[in-house]
C-alpha cells in the first residue's frame, strides 16, 4: 500500500486526471495519498494554511459519484488543487497572511476558484502567503533544505507542489512571487501574461501589477491547469476579451522550426547574480550552441526595475494603508515603512510608470521578432540560507512590471539546492513560451546524456 | 439666393443629409450657404481657428461626384462638420489652443475624423479651444451677445453650431466642455458616456475624464452625429468592445412609458447657482408636474467635486508639465499653478479618486431604477459677461467624473441670454438618454402653448 500511495503522489496530473477518467483510480485514491504525503511531511515544510482531511475526501468522494453517475469529467477531475491564502474560498478561511485578516472568511469563491471547481478539481487547502503576499516571511521551509527559504509569497504553494503535496498549485505575482519560489524550491512556475487571468476575489496588491500564476512538476501540466483560468471576467478591468489560448495543446505542440533562444542578463544581472548563477548560465548557452545568442537589452530597460517598484509602493499604500492605520502595530514594520515610501509617490510618477512600461513593451517585441524566448535567470541562485526573508524579485520585478508570460524551469542546482532557468515570451503568446519551455527541457535532457 | 442661403443654413444636419442624398440639394450648395454666413459673421464670432473654403468645396465637390456616381451616401454625406482644435487632423493643423503647439500638423486623422469621413462629413476647419483644453480663454466670442464668453474649452464648436455657421460640431470635456459652451450658447450638446468614443489622435489632458461631445440644433441631430463615433477601438484603453447603440433611431422613438424625471439640484447647488437658475428649475419642476420628482444625492456625491479636480489636476501634470518644462513662459499663469497643485497630488489620492467614482455610480444606479434621466443646471446660469473667464464647470464636473451620458437642452432665457437643461442618463444608456431628451423638449413645447 506504501508503495502505490507514493506512487500516486508522483504521477503528473495530467496523468492522475487521465487514470481518474478512465477509472483506473479514483480520486479518492489520489486524494488519500496525498494527505498521507502532508501527514508525513508537512509538519516540517508546513506548506499549508487551512486544511481539512474529511473535507478534501468528501469532494473526491464527491468526483468519483459524478463520475459514476454520468461519465463526465473535466479536465481536472478528481485531481487536488492547492490555492495560495490570498485567493477567496468560500469553504476555507482566506487569512491573507497577516493576523489583520484572522478568521476572515469569504462568502464567495475567486471567480479562478469558481473556474478550477467547474473543471472537476478538488480545492485541497489553503497555502501560505507572505504577510499580504509582499515580502515578510511566513513559516514554510524549503522542502529541499528546511533551513532554507522557500521564497515567497508564494510560498505554500511551491513547496507543496515541490514536496509532492499537491501535483498543482495556484500562487500569485506582483514582484516576484512565482517565478522565484518555483525557482527555489525547484518546481516548474508560469505566470501568466497579465490580465489573461481574473483578479476577482484575488486580494489586491497592484492592479497593473498583480497576476496569476501556477505551480506543477511539468510544462503540460502547467498548461492543463492554466488552461482552466482564462475565462474572460468583466469584472476585472484590466482584462480584455480574447480568444482563450489552447496552453496544454500548445505545450506539447512541436514548434514549427527549432526555437532560438536569446540570452538576457537583464538589469538585475550586475548587482544581483551570485556565483551559481555566473557560473550556470554562460555554460547553459553553451551548452545550447546555435540555439541561444546573448542579447543586451537597451539601457533604458534599466528604468522597468524602478518602475516597477513606484507602482507597487504607491499601490501598497493604496491597499494596505487603511489596514495599518485601523490596527496600529498589527503589520510588519518592513511592510508599514514601505507604506510609507509608497504613499509619497506623486500620481504622475504612478501614471508615467504606467506609460513607460508601453514604451519597453515595443522594444520588447522587437526582441521578439528575432527569438523564441528569452533566457534568464529565474532568481539570484539558490535559495539563500535562513528563513528570515524570501529572497530577492530583482530578476522576476521587471518581467512582471512588463506584463510579459514568464515560466521557470528546474534545471540547475547548486550545494544541493534546485534553481531554475526562466522563459520570457512575448505578452499574450504564453502557448509558445510553454512549448519553447517544454522544448528545452527535452533538449537539454536529450543532449544531456553526451555531457 | 440670399434667401435660399439662408434656408440652407437653418436646416437640420439630418434634413440636409436627407436632400442631398435624395439630390434635391448639392453639398456644394449646402457648403457655400456655410461658408456665407462664416463669411459674414465669423469676424465678430471668432469660432474658427483654421479654415480653407477652397478645400471645403473641393470636398464637397468631391461628396456631390461620388453621389452621381454611384448613389452611395453615408449617414452625413455632404454635411459639414466642425472639428475642436485639439483632435488631430491630417489635412488641417491641430494646435491646442497653445503657441507651443504653433503650426503642428498631425500626419493622420484621429480615430473619429476618420469615422466622420466615412460617413460623408465635409471637415470644415478646425474650432478654437481654450488653453489645451483647460480654462484660459481664446478668441471666441458669444454669437447672442458679443460681449459674454460662449463658454469652453470647446467654444468654437459650440459659437459655430449656435451662429448657423455650421450644423455640426465636434467637442471634448474634462471638466465641463461641452455641456457648459453649449448651454451658454443656446444650442444641444451631447457627452457620451465615458469609454464610448475613442480619443486615438485626441489632445490628452486625463483619459479617465476625457469624453468626446457633440454639439447640434435638435435632438436627433445629436444622435445622427454620435452615431459615427461610437466604434470600437483597442487603441483607446479605455473602451471595451460593445455592441454600438443606435442613437438616432433611439432619439426619435417614444418612450414605453412616460418618462419620469428626477429633479437633482447636485452639489454644486448652493454654492454655484445663480439667481436666473434659483427661479428658472422650481418652475421647470412645477410645469413638469406629474413627470418629476425633486430628489436629493446622498452627501457622499459632494466628494465627486473634489475626485474630478484630483484626477484633473494631477492628469493636468502628467500631460502638460512637460510643455511647461520644456517652454518655460509658453502656458498661462493659472495653468501653470495648476500643475504645481497636480504634480503634489498622491497616487494613492489619484487611485482613490478612481475608486470613489465605482461606488458613486453605484449609488446613482439605483436612482435610475426609479427615474428615466437626472434633470439639473448645465451651467450656473447664462454666459457671464465678459472674456476673461469661460464660466464655471460646477454643474458639470460630477456627472464627468461619473462618466454619465449629459445633454443640454436651450430651453432656458434670461436677458436675451439663452442657458441650457442638462439631462444626465444611466451610463451606457445613450439612447434612453437621447429619447428622454427629446421627449422633454416636445412635452414643453407643446404644454408651454397653455402658459
Amino acid at each position: 500500500m506504501d508503495a502505490q500511495v507514493s506512487d500516486l503522489t508522483r504521477l503528473t496530473a495530467a496523468d492522475a486526471a487521465a487514470k481518474i477518467a478512465s477509472g483506473e483510480i479514483t480520486s479518492v485514491m489520489l486524494v488519500e495519498a496525498y494527505l498521507e504525503r502532508i501527514k508525513e511531511r508537512d509538519e516540517s515544510v508546513m506548506a499549508w494554511e487551512h486544511l481539512n482531511p474529511e473535507y478534501a475526501l468528501e469532494q473526491a468522494r464527491a468526483a468519483d459519484e459524478r463520475r459514476a453517475f454520468d461519465q463526465s469529467t473535466g479536465p481536472l477531475h478528481g485531481v487536488p488543487v492547492g490555492i495560495k491564502d490570498i485567493i477567496d474560498t468560500y469553504d476555507f478561511p482566506t487569512e491573507n497572511g497577516t493576523p489583520a485578516h484572522k478568521g476572515r472568511q469569504p462568502g464567495e469563491d475567486a471567480a479562478i476558484v469558481s473556474a478550477l471547481r467547474g473543471a472537476g478539481a478538488i480545492i485541497m487547502g489553503k497555502t501560505v502567503t507572505t504577510e499580504l503576499a509582499v515580502f515578510y516571511p511566513n513559516k514554510t521551509r524549503n522542502p529541499h533544505n528546511l533551513e532554507h527559504t522557500p521564497g515567497g509569497s508564494s510560498s505554500g504553494s511551491a513547496a507543496a507542489v515541490a514536496d509532492h503535496m499537491i501535483p498543482l498549485a495556484i500562487g500569485t505575482q506582483t514582484g516576484g512571487s512565482v517565478i522565484r519560489p518555483a525557482s527555489f524550491c525547484g518546481v516548474y512556475g508560469f505566470k501568466l501574461t497579465h490580465g489573461t487571468v481574473s483578479r476577482t476575489g484575488v486580494l489586491m496588491q497592484a492592479p497593473p501589477l498583480d497576476t496569476l500564476g501556477v505551480f506543477a512538476n511539468t510544462v503540460e501540466d502547467l498548461g492543463l491547469i492554466a488552461d482552466c483560468l482564462t475565462a474572460y471576467d468583466p469584472l476585472d478591468s484590466w482584462m480584455r476579451p480574447r480568444s482563450r489560448p489552447r496552453l496544454r495543446e500548445m505545450a506539447l505542440s512541436e514548434p514549427p522550426v527549432d526555437p532560438l533562444f536569446a540570452f538576457v542578463k537583464s538589469p538585475a544581472w550586475d548587482d544581483y547574480a551570485e556565483d551559481t548563477t555566473r557560473d550556470a548560465f554562460p555554460e547553459l548557452v553553451t551548452a545550447l550552441g546555435e540555439y541561444c545568442d546573448e542579447v543586451e537589452l537597451p539601457s533604458v530597460f534599466a528604468e522597468g526595475l524602478k518602475m516597477q517598484k513606484v507602482i507597487q509602493n504607491a499601490d501598497i499604500a493604496k491597499f494596505y494603508g487603511p489596514i495599518a492605520e485601523k490596527s496600529p502595530g498589527i503589520l510588519s514594520d518592513g511592510l508599514v515603512e514601505r507604506i510609507e515610501v509608497g504613499k509619497s509617490i506623486s500620481a504622475v510618477e504612478y501614471n508615467n510608470a504606467l506609460d513607460v512600461r508601453e514604451a519597453l513593451n515595443a522594444g520588447l517585441e522587437e526582441v521578439f521578432e528575432r527569438y523564441d524566448a528569452i533566457i534568464t535567470p529565474a532568481s539570484p541562485g539558490p535559495a539563500p540560507k535562513g528563513l528570515s526573508t524570501t529572497g530577492d524579485a530583482a530578476f522576476n520585478a521587471m518581467w512582471t512590471y512588463l506584463g510579459v508570460p514568464c515560466t521557470t524551469l528546474p534545471l540547475l542546482e547548486a550545494d544541493g539546492l534546485p534553481f531554475g532557468v526562466q522563459l520570457v515570451g512575448a505578452r499574450h503568446d504564453d502557448g509558445r513560451l510553454l512549448r519553447n519551455s517544454r522544448w528545452l527541457v527535452e533538449h537539454l535532457n536529450t543532449s544531456g546524456d553526451n555531457d
